[in-house]
């Protein structure tokens, strides 16, 4: 079985758990009302199934090479990437003016999701060009948006993003990048660049470098850092493309997976910049583009998971081996209780993972069109959780789906295997997880955790709501909240930030542990508490749900025992 | 940093954690007192540093292939595998009699550990050819013993296990392979093996396969079924090898992982073999292999957490990157607490893993010194668990050794990537987890969980004892020992041994926990309760072991949620 792109699932999702008419409401997306919203998902859905599944594995086998100092993307490569731009499926959010359809990131994100699952390496390609636009959109001056934004948008151009150095990985300020003024409003970039996804193509007319680096009167450290547009080829005026800029393609890295992608090592040499906002502000046009780009790499994660179960499914519902000690068996796999507890962790989680993609969409949609503070907080608490969660669902469903398959997932030509590969990536770009979880306890929680509290109110008043119909459901959801707001209240009255890191990581898996409680609960209530989706819910609350209270122990367990061991005492 | 073999650490655990001196205070086992046991691990531990672990990268990157029906190992196998048969890693347990050292169970575990630590594709092959060793020794005829084990334990020759084919994976007892009477004692054997691990090679002089097939009078299912010893070159009396037997290498599978361990798919056509053990019971005598092949598989899983974790740990210790909010920093990633958990997850999850096997190898040291049925017990019932947690904890160790690496541990150069990948299959071969966990709560529980109750009543009494002095970990110890025990007094009373199987694996991984908090109290206990090993087992007693409840509750969920949706449901 190929992939089959699960469009009924969004709209479900949309009409009665994450609510979508809220957005279409609002008068800047009242367009996106319901036909919208089906044609959009049925149209990208096909050219999901169609064109792009069966570069999947193409990805894999024919890597992207550099030639001469090209870069030759894998076969068909090319083919897919135009069915993309042509279905308007880089830009379903990008602004109208520029030529985008306008509609909500709740859309795109359902759309990313599909070309995920269908083919991860190449969809990668349109996911940083979406960051670029947005990062353009707010922070570029009008000459520069009027010159790229329509080429990202068009997809005749795409987009990277030029963060990393061999020394400064998470540790963006350490950057060395500099940016000389050339007198005549433009910039010399010099420096090198590492892990740049996509940094080149053999489709596109132009690749659209934004640049970190480093005015001559910059501070050190992030403060001092500026953002500047380097394009491969420098444009002319009326938007042809004009002399190859001074840089170039290094090397391309030997990765474990995603091998459709080529990431490459940059080298600017003097190349002609210009810049993105204003001087030493870059990091915070850059973070546009990352709160993107981070919704984006949590939805590959769950795209991932999605393809890894409709593969493992069908596997199960296909090979014969062994008798289940059960009543009228199919004689499948399918019949042993750990396989279907296998099969229903991995629809469960992706579930789960999903409707928390979604809600946070969401939330940058109604910020968009109400321009409140509450959906903005929401919006950026929401977004590690997205990341980090998002992506460990899809490490965890590919794994999953490969011990479905016994022996023959290890088999390369399965395919279960490559999920397991190329989703790994996902949980370590854009900011690792680690990274993520920081930025949750951290800047997420400045506002003495107001953001989280209103949202595990909400949670426990749909709860309370639901106590009378589905009191084995409710019950636990509630009491889980309520865990999850006491470790809140412990991790926000701790003045050292090191203590509320230590628990990081567990704090945000117990939050999107809750978070996938209530969603599930909406879902039962939905179907009035009778039905596959209150099943599905049952096991979530029964099973997984109360992982929470380990992952609560542990996110308050303190900074101290983490440093009882001296550095050297590690080895030992 | 290559690797570095934990001598002290063995040390360290068979003195105060397992109790090896229980095992040299046999007479059988006399012997093996401290020198000899220091020496063994110190000899065992120099050859795998210097010999194979410079071997690892080798076979990953140039895999065994298959020219003209003949394998074609990676470069530098054959002189790794002399050294492995030189030194006597081989047969360090194997009986005196024909040539083996005759040593513990315990300190074999040991040095297979190291082995795996330092080239796991290597290291299978003589896995395999221990398991064979261990399967002839108890069920061959003296003829055929004397002519294949001197062979196999000076490893002139090796051994594989021929189980699997397309149609019987899990279900052995869907095997089609047939053997027909000879006439002359010998039988013809015909059918086709896959998924065969080290199923030939060019540095051994014969390779002998020990077959499951069906006699004409077989009944059908496992009960029918006989193991066969078939050799690729039949010997001579001699012990030479004399003329090719009439089987092949058909072909060779393209894994993820392990590409310097051939896994072949072999055909038989009328080969001669000759039987081992008596008719019809030949799964029998392969559950002896597979026992010692399942305790070996789950300390291939430790051995790749070992080597994963120093490759982390020594870039932990190298990388500079961000300033951590901490008192006097060292200015490398380990200042970090996210960092910091991760590696401590990996080092106290990787000895609570290798305390366990070892108490594993132990227990079948004593049933083997002994004779008594509470050894034996105690050994079957910890052998799944050693199995799944072992290859659990190595999957979970070399995901984490990726994630400190953050994104140079996605390029395969660094090694860290190849630990993840290899590290993936052996929670599938040799029987998968979730075959490791239903013969945990089936067969393993017959006894009315007779066995897993006197271990648990061990756990508590040393939590007892350490309540005084070391209260913060001996509390939890003995409050997650007494969930286990109402878990398992939960499951031996379900009447439907379905009931069980829906969760036996997180009852599996709850029982794992609760021995890892056992063992980790013991070192604490050993040290006084005050240095580097406490700090470890504080770590894991507050972060990991409240993991158990959340297990538990899964454990005790039942079957009938993972059937509330019918086959179709699921892709709905």
């Amino acid at each position: 079985m190929s992939y089959r792109a699960p469009v009924a699932e969004f709209r479900f999702l949309f009409d009665h758990v994450v609510d979508l008419g809220q957005v279409t409401a609002t008068e800047r997306f009242a367009e996106a009302a319901g036909d919208v919203t089906d044609a959009i998902l049925t149209e990208a859905g096909r050219m999901c199934e169609e064109v792009l599944a069966p570069l999947q594995r193409v990805g894999d086998q024919h890597p992207a090479v550099l030639e001469n100092g090209v870069v030759r993307t894998s076969p068909g490569f090319a083919e897919g990437y135009r069915a993309i731009a042509e279905g308007g499926w880089i830009s379903t959010s990008a602004p109208p003016e520029y030529g985008g359809m306008g509609l909500p990131q709740a859309l795109t994100t359902a759309v990313n999701e599909m070309m995920a699952s269908a083919c991860l390496s190449l969809q990668l390609n349109p996911l940083m060009t979406q960051g670029q636009i947005e990062a353009l959109e707010h922070h570029a001056s009008e000459e520069l948006k009027a010159l790229y934004l329509p080429k990202l948008i068009s997809g005749a151009w795409s987009g990277t993003m030029n963060l990393t150095e061999p020394q400064a990985g998470s540790d963006v300020g350490a950057l060395r990048s500099r940016a000389e003024p050339a007198g005549d409003g433009t910039y010399r970039i010099t420096g090198q660049k590492i892990f740049i996804s996509w940094a080149d193509n053999d489709f596109t007319e132009n690749v659209c470098h934004l640049v970190l680096a480093r005015l001559p009167d910059g501070a050190p450290g992030t403060k001092g850092i500026s953002l500047f547009m380097v394009p491969k080829r420098l444009p002319n005026p009326d938007g042809s493309v004009g002399e190859a800029n001074s840089l170039r393609v290094v090397s391309l890295e030997h990765k474990m997976g995603l091998h459709g992608s080529p990431t490459a090592v940059m080298e600017y040499d003097g190349a002609t910049g210009w810049m993105v906002g204003e001087p030493h502000k870059g990091m915070a046009a850059m973070f546009t583009m990352m709160n993107n780009a981070r919704l984006g790499v949590g939805v590959q994660g769950i795209g991932v998971a999605e393809g890894a179960f409709q593969k493992a499914l069908a596997f199960a519902l296909e090979r014969r081996q062994g008798r289940a000690p059960i009543e009228n068996p199919t004689g499948t796999i399918i019949d042993h209780a750990d396989v279907r507890r296998m099969l229903m962790t991995m629809k469960a989680e992706t579930f789960a993972a999903r409707a928390i993609a979604l809600a946070n969409a969401i939330a940058t949609d109604m910020e968009k069109a109400t321009g409140t503070a509450d959906w903005a907080a929401r919006a950026a608490l929401l977004t590690p959780i997205t990341k980090a969660f998002g992506t460990e669902t899809g490490m965890k469903v590919a794994e999953l789906g490969m011990q479905v398959h016994g022996g023959m997932g290890y088999i390369e030509e399965t395919g279960a295997a490559q999920f397991y590969r190329d989703v790994r990536v996902t949980a370590i770009y854009e900011g690792t997880n680690g990274i993520q979880a920081m930025d949750l306890v951290g800047r997420k929680m400045r506002d003495g955790g107001e953001a989280a509290f209103r949202l595990i109110d909400e949670i426990e008043k749909d709860a309370e709501a639901a106590r009378g119909r589905l009191p084995d459901l409710a019950g636990p959801v509630w009491e889980a909240a309520e865990t999850l707001r006491e470790t809140t209240e412990w991790l926000v009255a701790q003045g050292d930030i090191n203590e509320r890191f230590a628990g990081a990581i567990p704090f945000l898996r117990a939050f999107a542990r809750v978070l996938g409680g209530h969603y599930h609960l909406r879902a039962a209530i939905a179907e009035g508490g009778n039905g596959p989706r209150t099943a599905l819910a049952r096991f979530y609350v029964t099973r997984l749900l109360p992982e929470h209270t380990g992952l609560c122990a542990h996110a308050r367990a303190g900074a101290a025992d983490l440093y009882a061991l001296a550095p050297e005492e590690f080895a030992a």
